[in-house]
């Protein structure tokens, strides 16, 4: 069984990618953000005005460290955050146009990590392993929604 | 390009991974152990005497965090160090009798994790997912290493 952990592979793949990351925005003169930032930073590009609650469900992050992620990307001046007009329980979170300004250095960082990761991959060993590591996501969300 | 992101997969994976053995852990009676730990303590299960030049490579950590994470172990009494007998700049890292009497169960919370992701998965889907996350943990290790 030992054989099949691929967790132990999961865990090794993110953390080479958060060490490829502070590297990478280094030479693309990202020097503002860390790589921990980056899943709460992605939400806000793709979903402009998302809440807070739904950042940590998207990103599977608990609630303290979407906060957490949010105020610093705040301090950065890369994130804004306000109230919803109609519900004042539900913090709205957008980019910024600073965070804006880097957004397709972003993206370049993240196509470089990807460049390196389907080196050799033909396009579908790369869309196999996008729909087996998506069933994957799709059963650990499920067990974990059901167990709160 | 977007669509075949996988590194937003596999970030999502492995913080959901952790959140899954802090609660399993619990579970299991496995009070003094926290998740951060796993690597490290995985490594000195596979290896007695590891080095921990050695556990930071095969684990994808750096040095300081290694350090650290062995610190962590020993203070809870679940690792011991000391220099190898030939080269004293070496430190050797071992389970103590404590670490290995909750072997099992640190090997079931693991079992019970790949229980929840292979999910409707058939053999030969677990070989390629294995097969496939290994080649990119290949591909991402070679560059890391060529850039030290």
């Amino acid at each position: 069984m030992e054989s099949q952990f691929i967790n132990r592979y999961i865990s090794f793949l993110y953390r080479c990618g958060q060490c490829f990351f502070k590297k990478n925005f280094l030479q693309l003169g990202l020097m503002e953000i860390n790589p921990g930032l980056l899943p709460v930073l992605m939400q806000i590009y793709r979903h402009p005005g998302i809440s807070q609650d739904c950042i940590s469900k998207n990103a599977g992050i608990d609630k303290g460290t979407t906060a957490r992620a949010v105020k610093q990307l705040q301090s950065i001046g890369w994130a804004t955050r306000c109230c919803d007009s109609q519900d004042r329980r539900i913090n709205r979170v957008y980019p910024t146009g600073e965070a804006l300004k880097h957004h397709d250095r972003v993206m370049q960082s993240i196509t470089n990590l990807h460049d390196i990761l389907y080196q050799g991959f033909s396009k579908e060993e790369i869309d196999e392993s996008m729909r087996l590591i998506r069933r994957m996501k799709d059963n650990i969300s499920r067990y974990l929604d059901m167990e709160k």
